[in-house]
Protein backbone atom coordinates (compact mmCIF):
# COMPACT_ATOMS: atom_id res chain seq x y z
CA UNK A 1 0.00 0.00 0.00
CA UNK A 2 1.22 3.67 -0.27
CA UNK A 3 1.20 6.41 2.31
CA UNK A 4 -0.61 9.93 0.96
CA UNK A 5 -2.57 13.07 1.49
CA UNK A 6 -5.59 13.74 -0.12
CA UNK A 7 -5.47 17.02 -1.60
CA UNK A 8 -8.62 17.19 -4.03
CA UNK A 9 -11.81 15.91 -5.39
CA UNK A 10 -12.44 15.01 -8.78
CA UNK A 11 -15.74 15.35 -10.32
CA UNK A 12 -17.14 13.31 -13.22
CA UNK A 13 -20.57 13.54 -14.57
CA UNK A 14 -20.05 11.31 -17.63
CA UNK A 15 -18.62 8.34 -16.64
CA UNK A 16 -19.06 4.67 -16.44
CA UNK A 17 -22.40 3.34 -15.09
CA UNK A 18 -20.53 1.23 -12.22
CA UNK A 19 -18.81 4.73 -11.05
CA UNK A 20 -22.12 6.02 -10.24
CA UNK A 21 -21.89 7.30 -6.20
CA UNK A 22 -18.15 7.02 -6.02
CA UNK A 23 -16.36 9.70 -4.05
CA UNK A 24 -13.65 10.64 -6.28
CA UNK A 25 -9.89 11.90 -4.31
CA UNK A 26 -6.63 12.86 -5.45
CA UNK A 27 -4.36 11.91 -3.71
CA UNK A 28 -0.76 12.96 -3.01
CA UNK A 29 1.42 9.87 -1.91
CA UNK A 30 4.10 10.52 0.45
CA UNK A 31 7.30 8.39 1.25
CA UNK A 32 9.12 8.31 4.13
CA UNK A 33 7.25 11.24 5.54
CA UNK A 34 7.79 13.73 2.38
CA UNK A 35 4.99 14.56 -0.29
CA UNK A 36 5.83 13.39 -3.54
CA UNK A 37 5.57 14.74 -6.86
CA UNK A 38 3.24 11.45 -7.53
CA UNK A 39 -0.61 11.69 -7.55
CA UNK A 40 -3.44 8.73 -7.65
CA UNK A 41 -7.07 9.23 -8.22
CA UNK A 42 -8.73 6.85 -5.36
CA UNK A 43 -12.41 5.93 -4.49
CA UNK A 44 -13.07 6.64 -0.98
CA UNK A 45 -14.46 3.86 1.20
CA UNK A 46 -14.17 4.91 4.64
CA UNK A 47 -15.20 8.47 4.74
CA UNK A 48 -12.04 10.32 4.43
CA UNK A 49 -12.02 14.10 3.70
CA UNK A 50 -9.40 16.67 2.40
CA UNK A 51 -6.11 17.17 4.14
CA UNK A 52 -6.67 13.44 6.34
CA UNK A 53 -3.52 11.16 5.59
CA UNK A 54 -4.98 8.26 4.06
CA UNK A 55 -3.73 4.17 3.47
CA UNK A 56 -4.04 3.46 -0.57
CA UNK A 57 -4.54 0.04 -1.79
CA UNK A 58 -3.72 -0.14 -5.67
CA UNK A 59 -4.70 -2.56 -8.61
CA UNK A 60 -6.80 -5.74 -8.71
CA UNK A 61 -6.60 -5.50 -4.79
CA UNK A 62 -8.31 -2.35 -4.71
CA UNK A 63 -11.66 -3.55 -6.16
CA UNK A 64 -11.66 -5.93 -2.78
CA UNK A 65 -12.30 -2.94 -0.72
CA UNK A 66 -15.29 -2.22 -2.76
CA UNK A 67 -19.30 -4.05 -2.55
CA UNK A 68 -18.85 -4.79 -6.15
CA UNK A 69 -15.71 -6.92 -7.14
CA UNK A 70 -15.99 -6.15 -10.46
CA UNK A 71 -16.03 -1.80 -10.38
CA UNK A 72 -13.38 -0.51 -13.15
CA UNK A 73 -11.23 0.81 -10.48
CA UNK A 74 -7.30 0.63 -9.21
CA UNK A 75 -7.15 2.75 -6.67
CA UNK A 76 -9.04 3.01 -3.08
CA UNK A 77 -8.47 4.97 0.21
CA UNK A 78 -9.02 1.50 2.85
CA UNK A 79 -8.03 3.53 6.20
CA UNK A 80 -7.47 6.81 7.71
CA UNK A 81 -3.84 6.89 9.17
CA UNK A 82 -3.90 8.38 13.15
CA UNK B 1 -6.91 5.61 -11.43
CA UNK B 2 -5.20 8.98 -13.26
CA UNK B 3 -5.99 11.82 -14.76
CA UNK B 4 -5.20 12.56 -18.25
CA UNK B 5 -5.69 14.72 -21.66
CA UNK B 6 -6.67 13.02 -24.83
CA UNK B 7 -4.29 13.81 -27.35
CA UNK B 8 -4.57 11.62 -30.36
CA UNK B 9 -6.01 8.33 -31.67
CA UNK B 10 -4.36 5.04 -32.94
CA UNK B 11 -5.59 2.92 -35.40
CA UNK B 12 -4.30 -0.87 -35.72
CA UNK B 13 -6.11 -2.65 -38.82
CA UNK B 14 -4.05 -5.86 -37.77
CA UNK B 15 -4.87 -6.65 -34.11
CA UNK B 16 -6.21 -9.25 -31.61
CA UNK B 17 -9.95 -10.14 -32.56
CA UNK B 18 -11.16 -9.01 -29.61
CA UNK B 19 -9.93 -6.14 -29.81
CA UNK B 20 -12.10 -5.28 -33.33
CA UNK B 21 -14.46 -2.19 -32.45
CA UNK B 22 -12.20 -0.55 -30.31
CA UNK B 23 -11.78 2.92 -30.15
CA UNK B 24 -7.96 3.71 -28.92
CA UNK B 25 -6.93 7.21 -27.80
CA UNK B 26 -3.42 8.12 -26.42
CA UNK B 27 -3.89 10.10 -23.18
CA UNK B 28 -1.12 12.06 -21.94
CA UNK B 29 -0.82 11.44 -18.39
CA UNK B 30 -1.74 14.83 -15.68
CA UNK B 31 -0.24 15.10 -12.18
CA UNK B 32 -1.25 17.92 -9.61
CA UNK B 33 -2.73 19.78 -12.99
CA UNK B 34 0.78 19.73 -14.79
CA UNK B 35 0.59 17.56 -17.95
CA UNK B 36 3.43 14.55 -17.60
CA UNK B 37 6.06 13.31 -19.68
CA UNK B 38 3.80 9.88 -19.14
CA UNK B 39 1.52 8.60 -22.09
CA UNK B 40 -1.19 5.40 -21.81
CA UNK B 41 -3.00 3.94 -25.11
CA UNK B 42 -6.30 3.65 -23.69
CA UNK B 43 -9.83 2.22 -25.04
CA UNK B 44 -12.80 4.79 -24.56
CA UNK B 45 -15.72 3.44 -23.47
CA UNK B 46 -17.59 7.00 -22.16
CA UNK B 47 -17.80 8.41 -25.72
CA UNK B 48 -14.66 10.96 -24.77
CA UNK B 49 -12.81 12.99 -27.62
CA UNK B 50 -9.38 14.70 -28.43
CA UNK B 51 -8.60 17.14 -25.65
CA UNK B 52 -11.21 16.11 -22.72
CA UNK B 53 -9.77 15.80 -19.29
CA UNK B 54 -10.15 12.09 -18.59
CA UNK B 55 -10.24 9.41 -15.59
CA UNK B 56 -8.53 6.30 -16.35
CA UNK B 57 -8.39 3.13 -14.84
CA UNK B 58 -5.26 0.76 -15.62
CA UNK B 59 -4.47 -2.72 -15.19
CA UNK B 60 -6.96 -5.84 -14.68
CA UNK B 61 -9.58 -3.30 -13.36
CA UNK B 62 -9.63 -1.89 -16.77
CA UNK B 63 -11.34 -4.98 -17.99
CA UNK B 64 -14.13 -4.43 -15.62
CA UNK B 65 -14.89 -1.17 -17.46
CA UNK B 66 -15.67 -3.35 -21.23
CA UNK B 67 -18.38 -5.93 -21.91
CA UNK B 68 -15.29 -8.49 -22.36
CA UNK B 69 -13.88 -8.88 -19.00
CA UNK B 70 -11.50 -10.93 -21.33
CA UNK B 71 -10.47 -8.46 -24.13
CA UNK B 72 -6.77 -8.28 -24.05
CA UNK B 73 -6.67 -4.64 -22.41
CA UNK B 74 -4.59 -3.06 -20.00
CA UNK B 75 -6.05 0.55 -19.85
CA UNK B 76 -9.65 1.94 -20.63
CA UNK B 77 -10.93 5.88 -20.16
CA UNK B 78 -13.69 5.47 -17.52
CA UNK B 79 -15.30 8.67 -17.26
CA UNK B 80 -14.59 12.53 -18.06
CA UNK B 81 -13.62 14.78 -15.67
CA UNK B 82 -16.01 17.87 -15.48
CA UNK C 1 9.27 -9.35 -5.09
CA UNK C 2 11.74 -6.96 -3.35
CA UNK C 3 14.25 -6.47 -0.51
CA UNK C 4 12.96 -3.92 2.19
CA UNK C 5 14.17 -3.08 5.80
CA UNK C 6 11.14 -2.22 8.17
CA UNK C 7 11.29 1.28 9.15
CA UNK C 8 8.22 2.03 11.26
CA UNK C 9 4.69 1.04 11.72
CA UNK C 10 1.50 2.61 10.59
CA UNK C 11 -2.03 2.83 12.64
CA UNK C 12 -5.38 3.48 11.06
CA UNK C 13 -7.87 3.23 13.73
CA UNK C 14 -10.60 3.81 11.10
CA UNK C 15 -10.55 1.16 8.13
CA UNK C 16 -11.98 -1.34 6.04
CA UNK C 17 -13.38 -3.86 8.18
CA UNK C 18 -10.93 -6.80 6.14
CA UNK C 19 -8.40 -4.94 7.17
CA UNK C 20 -8.94 -5.17 11.28
CA UNK C 21 -6.23 -6.99 13.20
CA UNK C 22 -3.66 -6.59 10.03
CA UNK C 23 0.18 -5.07 11.48
CA UNK C 24 1.02 -2.63 8.30
CA UNK C 25 4.74 -1.78 8.57
CA UNK C 26 6.88 1.11 6.39
CA UNK C 27 9.13 -0.91 4.18
CA UNK C 28 12.37 1.02 2.39
CA UNK C 29 13.03 -0.71 -0.61
CA UNK C 30 16.42 -2.27 -0.85
CA UNK C 31 18.18 -2.91 -4.64
CA UNK C 32 21.78 -4.17 -4.92
CA UNK C 33 22.12 -4.00 -0.58
CA UNK C 34 21.87 -0.09 -1.10
CA UNK C 35 18.55 1.51 0.53
CA UNK C 36 16.46 3.55 -1.78
CA UNK C 37 14.20 6.17 -1.76
CA UNK C 38 10.86 4.02 -2.36
CA UNK C 39 8.78 3.22 0.53
CA UNK C 40 5.94 0.87 0.46
CA UNK C 41 2.84 -0.26 3.57
CA UNK C 42 3.09 -3.55 3.72
CA UNK C 43 1.07 -6.10 5.82
CA UNK C 44 3.26 -8.32 8.16
CA UNK C 45 2.36 -12.35 7.80
CA UNK C 46 5.34 -13.49 9.10
CA UNK C 47 5.92 -11.91 12.82
CA UNK C 48 9.00 -9.28 11.21
CA UNK C 49 10.06 -6.36 13.61
CA UNK C 50 11.26 -2.90 13.08
CA UNK C 51 14.99 -2.54 11.37
CA UNK C 52 14.25 -6.55 10.15
CA UNK C 53 15.27 -7.17 5.99
CA UNK C 54 12.70 -8.81 4.55
CA UNK C 55 10.91 -10.31 1.15
CA UNK C 56 8.13 -8.59 -0.01
CA UNK C 57 5.49 -9.84 -2.28
CA UNK C 58 3.13 -6.99 -4.06
CA UNK C 59 0.59 -6.60 -6.09
CA UNK C 60 -2.60 -9.90 -6.33
CA UNK C 61 -0.38 -12.30 -5.20
CA UNK C 62 0.29 -10.65 -1.89
CA UNK C 63 -3.35 -11.86 -1.38
CA UNK C 64 -1.98 -14.71 -1.83
CA UNK C 65 0.00 -14.48 1.61
CA UNK C 66 -3.35 -13.71 3.66
CA UNK C 67 -5.45 -16.30 5.11
CA UNK C 68 -8.36 -13.91 2.94
CA UNK C 69 -7.51 -14.14 -0.46
CA UNK C 70 -10.02 -10.83 -1.09
CA UNK C 71 -8.52 -8.52 1.63
CA UNK C 72 -7.76 -5.16 0.15
CA UNK C 73 -4.26 -5.55 0.33
CA UNK C 74 -1.28 -5.00 -2.25
CA UNK C 75 1.92 -5.62 -0.18
CA UNK C 76 2.82 -8.10 2.37
CA UNK C 77 5.64 -9.65 3.63
CA UNK C 78 6.34 -13.28 3.20
CA UNK C 79 9.44 -13.87 4.90
CA UNK C 80 12.52 -12.47 6.95
CA UNK C 81 16.06 -12.40 5.32
CA UNK C 82 18.63 -14.37 6.77
CA UNK D 1 -1.36 -0.35 -23.66
CA UNK D 2 2.12 1.28 -24.60
CA UNK D 3 2.90 1.69 -28.25
CA UNK D 4 6.61 0.32 -28.54
CA UNK D 5 9.28 -0.48 -31.99
CA UNK D 6 10.41 -3.97 -32.21
CA UNK D 7 13.86 -3.86 -32.15
CA UNK D 8 15.15 -7.09 -31.77
CA UNK D 9 14.04 -11.15 -30.73
CA UNK D 10 15.15 -13.16 -28.04
CA UNK D 11 15.51 -16.78 -28.21
CA UNK D 12 15.39 -19.03 -25.27
CA UNK D 13 15.52 -22.51 -25.46
CA UNK D 14 15.83 -23.62 -21.59
CA UNK D 15 12.02 -22.61 -20.83
CA UNK D 16 8.81 -22.87 -19.44
CA UNK D 17 7.14 -25.57 -21.04
CA UNK D 18 3.82 -23.36 -21.53
CA UNK D 19 6.48 -20.99 -23.34
CA UNK D 20 7.47 -23.11 -26.30
CA UNK D 21 6.18 -21.88 -29.48
CA UNK D 22 5.80 -18.54 -28.01
CA UNK D 23 7.68 -15.56 -30.29
CA UNK D 24 9.53 -13.17 -28.16
CA UNK D 25 10.61 -10.17 -29.12
CA UNK D 26 12.00 -6.82 -27.95
CA UNK D 27 10.03 -3.96 -27.90
CA UNK D 28 11.23 -0.14 -27.41
CA UNK D 29 8.48 1.83 -25.28
CA UNK D 30 7.46 4.65 -27.39
CA UNK D 31 5.33 8.04 -25.55
CA UNK D 32 4.99 10.80 -27.41
CA UNK D 33 6.01 9.51 -30.94
CA UNK D 34 9.69 9.49 -29.11
CA UNK D 35 11.60 6.46 -28.12
CA UNK D 36 12.10 6.09 -24.88
CA UNK D 37 14.69 4.05 -22.76
CA UNK D 38 12.09 1.42 -21.91
CA UNK D 39 11.88 -1.88 -23.00
CA UNK D 40 9.83 -4.63 -22.75
CA UNK D 41 10.14 -8.69 -23.74
CA UNK D 42 6.79 -9.53 -25.25
CA UNK D 43 5.17 -12.18 -27.12
CA UNK D 44 3.54 -12.01 -30.67
CA UNK D 45 0.20 -12.58 -30.95
CA UNK D 46 -0.68 -10.82 -34.59
CA UNK D 47 2.59 -11.85 -36.67
CA UNK D 48 4.89 -8.99 -36.39
CA UNK D 49 8.58 -8.35 -37.36
CA UNK D 50 11.54 -6.15 -36.52
CA UNK D 51 11.06 -2.28 -37.31
CA UNK D 52 7.14 -2.33 -36.87
CA UNK D 53 5.19 -0.10 -34.42
CA UNK D 54 3.18 -2.20 -32.19
CA UNK D 55 0.40 -2.06 -29.20
CA UNK D 56 1.59 -3.70 -26.38
CA UNK D 57 -1.01 -5.01 -23.71
CA UNK D 58 1.12 -5.48 -20.24
CA UNK D 59 0.13 -7.90 -16.92
CA UNK D 60 -2.61 -10.23 -16.60
CA UNK D 61 -4.41 -9.01 -19.75
CA UNK D 62 -1.56 -9.79 -21.96
CA UNK D 63 -2.71 -13.78 -20.83
CA UNK D 64 -5.86 -12.95 -22.58
CA UNK D 65 -4.49 -12.36 -25.83
CA UNK D 66 -3.26 -16.03 -25.52
CA UNK D 67 -4.84 -18.90 -26.05
CA UNK D 68 -3.61 -20.67 -22.89
CA UNK D 69 -4.93 -17.70 -20.61
CA UNK D 70 -2.65 -19.41 -17.92
CA UNK D 71 0.78 -18.99 -19.31
CA UNK D 72 3.24 -17.28 -17.66
CA UNK D 73 3.31 -14.27 -20.08
CA UNK D 74 2.81 -10.49 -18.74
CA UNK D 75 3.37 -8.85 -22.13
CA UNK D 76 1.93 -9.46 -25.46
CA UNK D 77 1.80 -7.48 -28.70
CA UNK D 78 -1.91 -7.33 -29.68
CA UNK D 79 -1.82 -4.86 -32.66
CA UNK D 80 0.60 -3.26 -35.37
CA UNK D 81 0.21 0.17 -35.36
CA UNK D 82 -1.14 1.65 -39.04
CA UNK E 1 8.66 -9.89 -19.56
CA UNK E 2 12.22 -8.25 -18.14
CA UNK E 3 15.45 -9.20 -19.37
CA UNK E 4 18.33 -9.45 -16.35
CA UNK E 5 20.99 -11.09 -15.12
CA UNK E 6 21.29 -13.51 -12.21
CA UNK E 7 23.65 -11.71 -9.78
CA UNK E 8 22.76 -13.59 -6.38
CA UNK E 9 20.87 -15.44 -4.32
CA UNK E 10 18.81 -15.10 -1.46
CA UNK E 11 17.87 -16.85 1.97
CA UNK E 12 15.14 -16.84 4.36
CA UNK E 13 14.80 -19.42 7.23
CA UNK E 14 11.31 -17.67 8.22
CA UNK E 15 8.90 -17.40 5.89
CA UNK E 16 5.55 -18.24 4.28
CA UNK E 17 4.47 -21.98 4.07
CA UNK E 18 3.80 -22.20 0.27
CA UNK E 19 7.25 -20.69 -0.41
CA UNK E 20 9.07 -23.55 1.44
CA UNK E 21 11.45 -24.94 -1.45
CA UNK E 22 11.63 -22.16 -3.37
CA UNK E 23 14.52 -20.94 -4.64
CA UNK E 24 15.71 -16.86 -4.52
CA UNK E 25 17.42 -15.05 -7.03
CA UNK E 26 18.70 -11.51 -7.35
CA UNK E 27 18.44 -10.51 -10.71
CA UNK E 28 19.81 -6.91 -12.27
CA UNK E 29 17.07 -6.11 -15.31
CA UNK E 30 18.68 -5.79 -18.31
CA UNK E 31 17.43 -2.98 -20.67
CA UNK E 32 18.65 -2.87 -24.45
CA UNK E 33 21.80 -4.61 -23.51
CA UNK E 34 22.87 -2.45 -20.72
CA UNK E 35 22.94 -3.65 -16.84
CA UNK E 36 19.89 -1.05 -15.25
CA UNK E 37 19.95 -0.30 -11.45
CA UNK E 38 16.74 -2.03 -10.99
CA UNK E 39 16.79 -5.53 -8.78
CA UNK E 40 13.95 -8.15 -8.23
CA UNK E 41 13.97 -10.85 -5.83
CA UNK E 42 12.53 -13.85 -8.23
CA UNK E 43 11.75 -17.82 -8.04
CA UNK E 44 13.88 -20.00 -10.19
CA UNK E 45 11.60 -22.30 -12.02
CA UNK E 46 14.19 -23.35 -14.93
CA UNK E 47 17.58 -24.35 -13.10
CA UNK E 48 18.88 -21.19 -13.40
CA UNK E 49 22.26 -20.04 -12.26
CA UNK E 50 24.44 -16.78 -10.90
CA UNK E 51 25.43 -15.11 -13.86
CA UNK E 52 22.65 -16.50 -16.37
CA UNK E 53 21.15 -14.19 -18.45
CA UNK E 54 16.83 -14.84 -17.95
CA UNK E 55 13.42 -14.61 -19.04
CA UNK E 56 11.03 -12.92 -16.13
CA UNK E 57 8.12 -12.80 -15.79
CA UNK E 58 6.35 -10.39 -12.96
CA UNK E 59 2.89 -10.19 -11.21
CA UNK E 60 -0.33 -12.32 -11.14
CA UNK E 61 1.41 -14.12 -14.46
CA UNK E 62 4.59 -15.22 -12.11
CA UNK E 63 2.08 -17.13 -9.95
CA UNK E 64 1.40 -19.08 -13.36
CA UNK E 65 4.79 -20.33 -13.29
CA UNK E 66 4.56 -22.44 -10.42
CA UNK E 67 2.58 -25.61 -9.97
CA UNK E 68 0.86 -23.64 -7.26
CA UNK E 69 -1.21 -21.00 -9.05
CA UNK E 70 -2.03 -19.48 -4.99
CA UNK E 71 1.97 -18.83 -3.84
CA UNK E 72 2.10 -15.53 -2.85
CA UNK E 73 4.89 -14.97 -5.34
CA UNK E 74 5.29 -11.77 -8.15
CA UNK E 75 8.30 -12.51 -10.26
CA UNK E 76 9.47 -15.86 -11.48
CA UNK E 77 12.37 -16.75 -13.79
CA UNK E 78 10.61 -18.51 -16.63
CA UNK E 79 13.51 -19.23 -19.47
CA UNK E 80 17.06 -18.77 -19.54
CA UNK E 81 18.60 -16.96 -22.60
CA UNK E 82 20.85 -17.99 -25.26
Amino acid sequence: MQKGIIVGTLVSTRKQEALVGSKFMEVQLIKNNQPTKEFIIAVDSVGAGIGETVLLTMGSSARMALQNHNAPVDAVIVGIVD
